[in-house]
């Protein structure tokens, strides 16, 4: 078998030539980049310290992914994906559009294997430019047009926005400056409250 | 005159003998710091670099606020002044009481001179474990709690919370993130929307 499934396509420089062992290569070095990024910040990240956890040569990571900036851009996308499935979300209609978002969105976040990669783009993002451009025009500006998409309003994707937005709040407040009561408030009592305004903002006119 | 109006008082280690000289060199200290910890975020700014820019030995930096935490600690709270003077807003009862706190969080967010220190606070925040300790502990507590005293709603601290942090996200999306459509939104457009949701978080039974 070669050239054979690779999983979903991700953002990078394709290889060239793909050999039974390139996927799991690839697979392994945008994990570790995950981690890295994670771990140490945008800033304190490099292509040689990716490479040497993926067990691979720098000359690797190069080549599937390119720069620095392209490897972080493919993490990022990789720590999205799930939040951008959420366009399934927005697929079933106005009625309760407001509460589905809300609950995936805590679904998300309150799953460990998700919340570190996904505090580790809004740090990285809040501090580094570079970082920043990524999260603006390739993420948001995707999911942000896709939830728009299929809004029945006046500017769908500003009100797409404010919802968003009031979830990144939530999201700074509860997870990464852990401020309580909200830290440790139940989901449900959250999204009881948080879930009308969501509704209001992308089904009211 | 000796011991005179040293203005708000702040925190910090109080110093044992003020003369005229003092609060002059506090304010300076404290300014030099404001500008440090923004420019340079919290990892790379030093007791002697705000020593050096405000033109005193770093030992008179040490003598007014302690270490360099405690600065942190200090320039959070001058940044944070304006937001807490939101106190007088609630104090006017519940009528209008959502597009009063909005109204009041553009005019800090909307000027220039209070945006830089308060996005610096945030990333500092988002990024250092003791700078989130002094954010948490120490302005948000006050914040909320200062509004949830006024409120007359279940879970009042948690209500404020909620307002607080939709506020957190439009910022971080708008001025730090600054994703369109809603970084370039005119500010009444943002109101016109949000106002009702913190009029409803703050005041709905």
């Amino acid at each position: 078998m070669t050239g054979g499934p690779a999983g979903p396509r991700r953002r990078g420089r394709p290889s060239r030539t793909e050999s039974d062992a390139a996927p799991a290569a690839r697979d392994r070095i945008l994990d570790a980049a995950r981690a890295e990024f994670a771990e140490r910040g945008y800033d304190k990240t490099s292509v040689r310290g990716i490479a040497r956890a993926a067990g691979v040569d720098s000359a690797l990571v190069h080549h599937y992914f390119g720069t620095k900036d392209e490897i972080f851009a493919a993490s990022v996308e990789v720590s999205f994906e799930p939040a951008l499935a959420m366009e399934a979300l927005v697929g079933q209609g106005p009625d309760g559009i407001g509460e589905r978002i809300a609950r995936y969105f805590f679904s998300v976040w309150e799953n460990p294997a998700t919340r570190g990669p996904l505090l580790a783009v809004v740090r990285s993002a809040l501090t580094h430019e570079a970082a920043a451009k990524v999260l603006r025009g390739f993420v948001l500006r995707r999911l942000l047009e896709r939830i728009a998409e299929d809004l029945d309003v006046p500017d769908p994707t500003f009100r797409a926005e404010l919802a968003v937005s009031h979830m990144v709040g939530i999201a700074v407040v509860r997870y990464a400056l852990r401020v309580e009561p909200l830290a440790s408030a139940p989901v449900d009592d959250i999204v009881a409250l948080v879930a009308p305004t969501l509704q209001r903002y992308l089904t009211e006119q």
